[in-house]
């Protein structure tokens, strides 16, 4: 190992996972070092405050407040600051300097990854962000590479632990989505202010990279359709579960190539309903997992922790150790490929099954209305489930409608939807939910 | 478009996945050119004899009989012809002209891996064989990337089809393994000389495979302890599934470090059982999953289709046009690293839980005996289980004692079995078999 050359890592931020970047970077260094072909030697940390407590012990000389000069100094920038600013402005420094950068910051991706991927291009080095999305699990990489030569048609993600905890426990207690959240607060897997999870708006951030690298085209979240949990009832879990099915929040990217809905990518996050026997069913928790269709592999599913500071340090250091390759061998920066030019879609070309629950006077001849008006809006029902309840004195208190259609399109699935509200026969419509996996 | 650069294609070898790769290249040439950023032309086809009947209809001028001349004019060579010669003269060949290779030869890779490789590293071209390991499932590059900056403890893989297709079979009809194996052949999942398969052989050198990639040392056939699933009895099933227990036909390759078992590798594949909540259990049929457990990223799965013309296309394109970028983009070929010098372990360093039925007679302090056999020989019983059969009279017919033990090794085991055996109170041992995922 004598003529090892040394690297220059930048650490800006010292967070949950950061902290555990740098543990890892000082105790494991002399691997780090025999898998990248040089020393990766941690030059110094950017934070805010140098007398924050951290999660990990480390030398107080490696923290400074002066982000910019340690990355106009540095071979290799790790950004996990998050936010826009400064960690854009401090990526487009680090690019321009010639250094590889290796981010988790989704939103910034989400919002501005096509300018980041540019210049990265441009100066021919390596932007990676393994981390981004799904935290530990190796997603992007087998996307971008092991699928070059295949074309993928759909993905399903279970990319949010907080959500997947949720709605976990609403379907193994029963709870109501408030209460759900705040055993996921008291747990520490929702945060004091849970918005950003419960609404969808971190899972809208990845679905707008695993569209962007699934369909090599620049997705931002501008085109994401994206509905959260908080509506998500009991009731409504209750009802799918005895239907078979779980509800999961999904990002979904999908190819759609329809004479009616147009051609382009659907990207979309809500809440969906999937059989129990589907494979991402079984995502317990605060796990994550990754579903890809594609035209030659077919299935396939990646699962593992989403989030937490040491496993997201795995995927920070995974990339860290492939660009730090890359520069030891002289290899080019760029691997990715935006060669497609296919247009979003917005949610009204999605098409799909729909779950609608619905609580209906029992009348001769409820059922034969509503089909007539699901057949008049072009939806086709594959199941349709009454289920009658009676008080002590076997009298009708009322009757309940479960359909499941088959593939439909959001507008014709509204309008049926809005015409069966105006049935009188019609009490309430419990459940609108969308079913992916049939 | 103008200025791209043509790469030539060698195919060897037009079986059921050559022949879906030749399609493929054909068909999606276009998407294939703008990913790799080269035209990739299919230069010719080498095969046995040119009049064979294909799966798949391709222009008759590209097939030639004559390898040599065909692997010296590439620029890329995909061998599929699978056995030993003229497979390695061939890769060596086109490695010695400069040409990248891409491969699904576990066979050789397992027999004569680390001579292709130096080979590769010295000739500075890419060596690349995802396609070897679970077909379609993007696992080696996960390993060899996205995990370099982690360190893997374990990897408990499904890596062959039809031993599961079996196996599964036998788990929900209660078949007998001659049964199952026969619906196999007849459905396609076995091949007419089961060999390679059902005795483990072809997981075996997958072991040998994954164990190398995830530990940074080269493992080859030789290091791996190997045992089939001929002996798998519908008993043995029926009692696992009692117990809450699939039996799998798994490749293992485990980091031991310990005073007694020493430190190292243990690589191995044979019937192990596994809970039915674990991920792995519910791999169904002929699918494929690796599952992994790295000190940081924690547990992981990859799931997906494990063989098959199509998929297994798709694994061999992903190894291609990486292979293509890297030539346009003029960067390295070498990206593996095997820097460790572990040694291999042998199986009776493998240290895991055990079952292990035992058909007993019903006499007082039967199981205190018993009890005191494991403990003398540093055998840790966890869950221990009497099962009592009557007759009609209510004498009792026969006891079943089915036991679990904490870890433990090999050889300790085996004493425990030994001395067991000896007691007159033991009518048999029915079943010893390893556990995982507990």
């Amino acid at each position: 190992m004598s003529e090892v050359r040394t690297l220059k890592v930048a650490l800006l931020g010292c967070g949950n996972v950061g902290a555990q970047v740098a543990r890892i970077l000082i105790d494991d260094a002399e691997a780090l070092a025999a898998r990248s072909g040089a020393r990766l030697e941690l030059s110094g940390i950017a934070v805010r405050n140098v007398d924050t407590p951290r999660d990990v012990e480390l030398p107080r000389e490696l923290f400074t407040t002066d982000a910019d000069t340690l990355v106009k100094d540095a071979d290799l920038v790790i950004e996990l600051m998050g936010g826009i600013e400064p960690a854009r402005s401090l990526i487009l420094t680090a690019i321009q300097n010639g250094a590889c950068v290796v981010t988790g910051n989704k939103a910034l991706l989400a919002q501005d990854g096509p300018t980041l991927y540019e210049e990265a291009d441009k100066a021919g080095v390596q932007l990676s962000y393994e981390a981004a999305v799904a935290g530990a699990i190796p997603i992007l990489r087998p996307i971008r590479d092991s699928l070059s030569g295949d074309r993928i048609t759909r993905v399903l993600g279970i990319v949010n632990g907080t959500t997947n905890f949720i709605l976990d426990q609403m379907d193994s207690t029963g709870a109501q989505f408030a209460d759900a959240l705040a055993e996921a607060q008291r747990l520490g897997y929702a945060e004091a202010d849970p918005t950003a999870d419960v609404e969808g708006h971190d899972a809208a951030a990845k679905a707008a990279i695993l569209a962007s690298l699934s369909f090599h085209t620049r997705f931002s979240l501008d085109d994401v359709y994206c509905e959260g949990i908080t509506k998500v009832s009991a009731e409504d879990i209750a009802s799918a579960k005895e239907a078979g099915f779980v509800i999961k929040l999904l990002a979904i990217a999908e190819k759609i190539d329809s004479s009616d809905l147009g051609s382009g990518i659907s990207v979309r996050v809500h809440p969906t309903l999937l059989p129990r026997e589907h494979p991402l069913a079984a995502v317990r928790g605060a796990f994550n997992a990754v579903f890809i269709e594609a035209e030659n592999a077919g299935e396939l599913m990646f699962y593992g922790q989403g989030a937490g500071g040491t496993p997201t340090a795995s995927a920070v250091l995974g990339d860290l150790v492939s660009a730090a390759r890359r520069l030891v061998l002289g290899g080019p920066g760029r691997t990715e490929t935006t060669t497609g030019h296919v247009p979003a879609l917005t949610i009204d070309a999605s098409n799909t099954s729909y779950y609608i629950g619905l609580d209906v006077a029992d009348q001769a001849g409820v059922l034969a209305r509503i089909a007539h008006i699901f057949a008049e809006n072009g939806v086709s029902i594959e199941i349709m489930r009454q289920t009658i309840h009676r008080d002590s004195a076997s009298k009708v208190e009322s009757a309940e409608l479960k359909i499941v259609t088959h593939r439909a399109s959001e507008a014709a699935l509204a309008a049926t939807v809005e015409a069966v509200k105006g049935l009188d026969v019609i009490n309430s419509v419990t459940s609108v939910l969308r079913v992916e996996g049939v």
